[in-house]
């Protein structure tokens, strides 16, 4: 009987736990359930033999900490994932009510399932799964779990540079991924980091007709002429000093990207658009994804937005920005750029607030956690893993790559298409089975100093 | 006795008809009782021996004419207002309620009472009192009150077009005006027009996560960059051609509007501003105010304009925009400019409508017309009228001195101050009487061929 089949018997037990801790709410954005969830989480680990402890953060949430000590090796990897989960609403949009975690189809439905407490479970259920065979860990495993991700991880920060010798390891897995549509699991080695600001201006102490507007600074015009300092019509960032710091991708970065699979046809079919910004085809289109910084207006409001018109000149507006930056931006020097930059441009009317920060991350392709979860990747689902250069979306990955200079990886067990941020997320019975396994082997792969 | 002495003991009849006038809410736009008032002031016309009819319009609300001849004069005025109101809300900031038409501190409290059913009851009082003093009136008098003033007058443009013969005279008073602070009566000769229009622009189908920002169209960014080439950071109107019909005001149009008492400090009181646009004082600053085309942004809207930070890329924006415009500006000339500029400048993609469109307007300050108000402005209220060469403002102004070919003013009696468009709308007893011998002797004076 192969490790694999031994695994077997005890998946239900996995996908009991599962639903149980989905069935707890901790919704960061509302402050729903989180602290209960925290400690659910914490007994759960215990239940497994972690060694764990629940860590109050002030003005937030608790940070779920964990310890399984190896009694043959000095490696140590460490666990990062998230237990908050995302707002449920639209709440008439699902099938199964959202914290119900109802079993159907071979599915778990919830909110949370594939992002990402099945993930969590995943790495927990590996820990049992080893022990359970009678085996002495092959290396130290520490968690971390954090209860503010989806609304930016602002105490994260604060925390691992007050927790540094605690979470010293040898690299970082953060599971908080998933597989591709083919089914591949992603390995992301880096994340893009991100700047979000908002920018506000007001003039008149009330809005005024628009007839007063050859007597009226109009705060809107203010605004939209200081935003077109920011990028050009061809999409370049135009802040003097913005690119300074951008490490442009190297050729093994490259290389590595243009293995990736890229379905032009059906992204542009899921976007609803004619052709991708600035006619981008293929590599270029993906590499473009991957590695550029970008300047998105993600939110702009002003005066009167009703039907039909009304000659209102505003008494203020405002937009929200999000830079995403690449390595190695920082996004606290941009910022300053930023604010001199509008000064220097006659708008230092303009007020600019900065509402989120994270800081780019990259880990080598050549690190060894890429190729233990790599290797366990093959051996688990039968195919080459889609090893990502950098991801164009943001997390607090950078505090293990920069701030306690380890390797680190995002690798997961959520199908593709599985609803994360929206109605009706699940996560199937065999993802989790994989899951674990792919855990497992991750473990046991990194503990061999010859892979 | 005085005619002055005579009217007295009828002004109190004339305040209990507008009463009844003003319980009768007639808010264009809501569609509430705009009908029943029409049918109303038709009744009221008839009654004060106004030979009335009230003219159906499709999809919008009653015209009401009158006719009231002399049998002396082949001379004709026509007077023009709107019976309809603007909606009353916030209704819990009246201290009477908004249609009771109460009547405390000698003022009648009602919403219309300054704007400006009071200044139709002026006219039409004017016409009782003339005709009750056993005279045959001066002139003949021509009425036409519409019922959609406060939505832009929208049907009133094909009214007039279809029904040149029917209003045919030899000036118009359009009395919906009032008082400046001083109590000098205001006497306008033409109104500045406007273009309103909203743009629209349009990418993804539906908003995504804004990671995606290097593949898809930011519509917002579209707007911004194309707002930009509209007017520039000095305030200047940059699209091609929008000035070339610009007539600069004359010698004498300056001079009439350097007479006007411009209260710099009190307005920057008001707005609450520390400086006017462009550091504009004095002198500088009223004439721009009367006579500076401009383009104002209303409104934008677009993504997340919630608390805190959506990191998104939004499906769409748009932005309303209002352009006033001055003598002798066309707007449907501008909107073919402005669609062909946004082509040349590479946003075909950005949809422009066409919201509202009014033309400016302007009568010679030497128009008899003129004369005969200013005649009894002075009598009337022992001061110097202030003509104003051109309003800040619009309305429906042109269709009277550019279809029709006659000389027009704007003056009426409301009282400054008196929160038309806002909660606790007000006309005093003694400014209805003081408008009714206005009106009485600007009728007078009309017909003196001497004048």
């Amino acid at each position: 009987m192969s490790a694999h089949e031994q695994e077997r018997p005890h998946v239900d037990k996995y996908i009991e736990a599962l639903r149980e801790f989905l069935r707890q709410p901790s919704i960061s954005a509302q402050d729903r359930g989180v602290k209960e969830c925290a400690q659910m989480l914490s007994e759960m680990m215990n239940r497994f033999g972690i060694s764990s402890k629940l860590v109050p953060v002030k003005d937030g949430q608790p940070v779920v900490l964990g310890e399984l000590k190896s009694g043959r090796a000095d490696r140590t990897l460490l666990i990062y994932d998230h237990y908050d989960v995302q707002p449920p609403e639209p709440l008439d949009e699902w099938i199964h009510p959202p914290f119900s975690a109802d079993l159907e189809d071979e599915r778990i439905w919830s909110r949370g399932a594939s992002d990402s407490k099945g993930n969590i479970l995943a790495y927990l259920a590996a820990a049992d799964v080893i022990l359970r065979r009678g085996k002495e860990l092959p290396i130290n495993l520490k968690f971390i779990f954090e209860g503010e991700e989806e609304i930016g991880s602002p105490h994260l920060p604060e925390f691992v540079e007050n927790n540094k010798d605690l979470l010293r390891a040898d690299a970082v897995v953060c599971c908080d991924g998933g597989l591709d549509p083919s089914g591949s699991p992603v390995i992301s080695l880096g994340l893009k980091g991100i700047l979000y600001v908002e920018m506000r201006c007001s003039a008149a102490k009330t809005d005024l007709h628009s007839s007063r507007a050859p007597l009226v600074t109009n705060p809107a015009w203010r605004l939209v002429w200081a935003l077109n300092t920011l990028k050009d019509r061809d999409g370049r960032i135009i802040v003097p000093g913005w690119l300074d710091d951008v490490k442009v991708p190297t050729t093994s970065d490259l290389e590595i990207a243009d293995r990736i699979p890229f379905d032009e046809m059906k992204l542009k079919e899921e976007y609803g658009v004619k052709e991708l910004l600035g006619g981008k085809v293929g590599a270029d289109a993906l590499r473009s994804l991957l590695f550029d910084p970008t300047c998105t207006i993600c939110g702009f409001l002003t005066g009167y937005t009703g039907p039909k018109s009304k000659t209102v000149l505003p008494k203020s507006a405002f937009a929200k920005i999000d830079f995403r930056l690449v390595y190695d931006q920082d996004p606290d020097d941009l910022f300053r750029k930023l604010r001199k930059h509008l000064e220097a441009q006659g708008f230092a009317d303009i007020e600019i607030d900065m509402l989120g920060r994270l800081e780019p991350s990259r880990t080598p392709p050549t690190a060894s956690i890429v190729r233990a979860a790599a290797k366990a990747a093959r051996n688990v689902y039968g195919v080459e893993p889609v090893i990502c250069p950098n991801s164009p979306g943001s997390g607090p990955d950078y505090l293990f790559t920069k701030k306690l200079k380890m390797d680190s990886i995002w690798t997961g067990c959520a199908p593709a298409f599985s609803n994360a941020h929206a109605p009706n997320e699940f996560i199937t019975r065999s993802s989790l089975a994989s899951g674990i396994r792919y855990a497992v082997e991750t473990i046991e792969n990194f503990a061999d100093p010859k892979l």
